[in-house]
């Protein structure tokens, strides 16, 4: 696909910026999904990706929780592929998030749950997709065509998006985001404290990324980009579930990589990072704490928004590790950029 | 705390038959259950749980969608216990699976839950623990003492539980359910089969553990039981989100272990079992299915019980690896038997 393997996907991190001040531009178009959304009503809100939307999802799972104060959940497709399951969804907004909207499975999870009584949404970035099509209230992300096959700036576009999308249905304005893109540029600038950390993580055989709250789907992207491009075995684990068990792995061999942003999520992970360095581990840490020692500091915006930064300096770790060891994270082996499954 | 590794879980592995017959008896206290959980006509479930229990949860989340038609979600604490969210959860049932009872993250969100007029269910193994104490309703899974720091037999009593409680929810009798004791029983004489796949677990350095539906619960507690016991990086994915992404991760390097039951869960895991091999990883097999190749058999249940009898080759497997390493599987590192989180 690509000459110098990773061209693709470093061109498409730095798109980044103008792509995320694009959004904030649509503030309108955000306002208006929200009043329909509104006139339903939602009670309940499920959520349906794969892959890196799926972290995306997470993420909006609890930006709902926390700013609207609503109970939501992350949909599972195969119980209405596989078991047939048809739910009843009334005052359930249903929310599916793809890059391609092409996906079988939430084309038909999206189609059930309209015919079960929710009100469904698409944030995509083919508004021309099936799932589009199959969706009451589709948002377009706009991030232009993405070639490389490891997701960069179709996912901070979705997270944008979802905050954009549940913060007006609060009435906000988006204003805690405006500073998102400018952040973004400058920690795409972080190349060289990057770098730093490339040959202990080409070196390791497993890293152990954790956060907690909003950024604990950041430590899942972070995991997923460092699987599928460098091959790398990274697992990421919420603050508190890495206590109740997964600790056991971690030791002298093991690398951490722990997000701290500023904020309730950085203060709460703190403890958690100090446990892994009592039993030996390299910690090494993504963020934007005041209170903390930080390796690759990103700029620090509200913590609602803080995973569309902080996920930056990930994706640069993944593409230069990938690269390291030989690979092309383009074109990770077994991968095509549109996954079909049912 | 043992004289010999894994002894205490090779026991509570044993009693699981007779901790599983005596929840079947008591289907007059689940009846008992469903009828005031019916009187509140809830909506939405919302299920709260840490390590082995959020395996539970993930399983019982399956069950609510499917069996009730019901959307369901699993709770994030910390939006509850770092943010503060107080969402509004009038017609939610709101479930805290956890042995212990006393995880002060759990007992902080179920207060939460009934204060924001959700009804709080709590399963666990001590009906005088404090979560129990702020539930409106407790179920006691009432399999013992657990010593080693490894769950099993509480998972499995789990498990049980939650299935006859939202049976009960169907007005079922939990008839399903009424030979998995003796498929437990089974299950645990087939040692010389795990033996076989020890060797190759133990020299491995990443496991891949895949499954759909209903035992994609299963694959999350092997991987927990691996990591834990075993400090194997042990990865799980539904075979759909392992096509979007970690199949890259795939290799002659990386053992693949598919979970494929009798039933719809079974017939759509295969293809992406067939891709891996594809990608020259080793795979094996555990499960009832009688049209596939299964290494390490279990007697076929209805499907929505099948991971009560499923996991229990993977218990055997974890104990076994764990000491062919040269570990105690009934205290690993850094873990003790109650994690106390917030």
């Amino acid at each position: 696909v690509t000459v110098v393997p990773g061209h693709l996907m470093a061109g498409e991190m730095g798109e980044q910026p103008s792509v995320l001040s694009n959004i904030l531009d649509r503030q309108s178009v955000v306002r208006d999904l929200a009043r329909r959304i509104g006139r339903y009503s939602p009670r309940f809100v499920l959520l349906a990706a794969r892959g890196s939307s799926d972290n995306a999802a997470l993420y909006a799972k609890y930006l709902v929780e926390v700013l609207l104060g609503m109970p939501a959940g992350l949909a599972s497709p195969s119980s209405i592929t596989t078991y047939h399951a048809r739910p009843s969804l009334a005052d359930v907004l249903f929310i599916a998030v793809s890059q391609s909207g092409f996906s079988p499975d939430l084309i038909d999870s999206t189609v059930a749950a309209r015919e079960a009584g929710a009100m469904t949404l698409a944030v995509t970035n083919d508004a021309e997709s099936p799932l589009a099509g199959e969706s009451q209230l589709v948002f377009d992300i706009g991030a232009g065509k993405e070639a490389a096959v490891a997701a960069t700036k179709t996912y901070t576009a979705e997270l944008l998006s979802l905050f954009l999308i549940v913060d007006s249905m609060r009435d906000g304005t988006g204003e805690e985001a405006r500073t998102v893109p400018d952040a973004v540029a400058d920690a795409l600038d972080q190349a060289s404290a990057v770098e730093s950390l490339v040959p202990d993580l080409s070196a390791t055989n497993v890293a152990l990324i954790t956060a907690r709250g909003y950024s604990y789907a950041t430590a899942c992207e972070a995991a997923l980009k460092l699987v599928e491009t460098a091959r790398l075995p990274a697992f990421s684990y919420s603050g508190a579930d890495l206590l109740h068990g997964p600790i056991a792995l971690v030791g002298a061999d093991v690398a951490v990589l722990g997000i701290v942003p500023e904020g309730q999520g950085g203060v709460a992970i703190s403890p958690v990072l100090d446990r892994c360095r009592e039993l030996g581990a390299c910690v090494r840490t993504v963020g934007s704490s005041r209170s903390a020692a930080i390796d690759i500091r990103v700029r620090p915006v509200a913590e609602e928004v803080a995973p569309v930064v902080e996920v930056v300096p990930f994706q640069l770790l993944s593409q230069r590790t990938s690269v390291a060891k030989g690979f092309n994270p383009d074109a990770p082996q077994g991968l095509r950029k549109i996954t079909l499954t049912t």
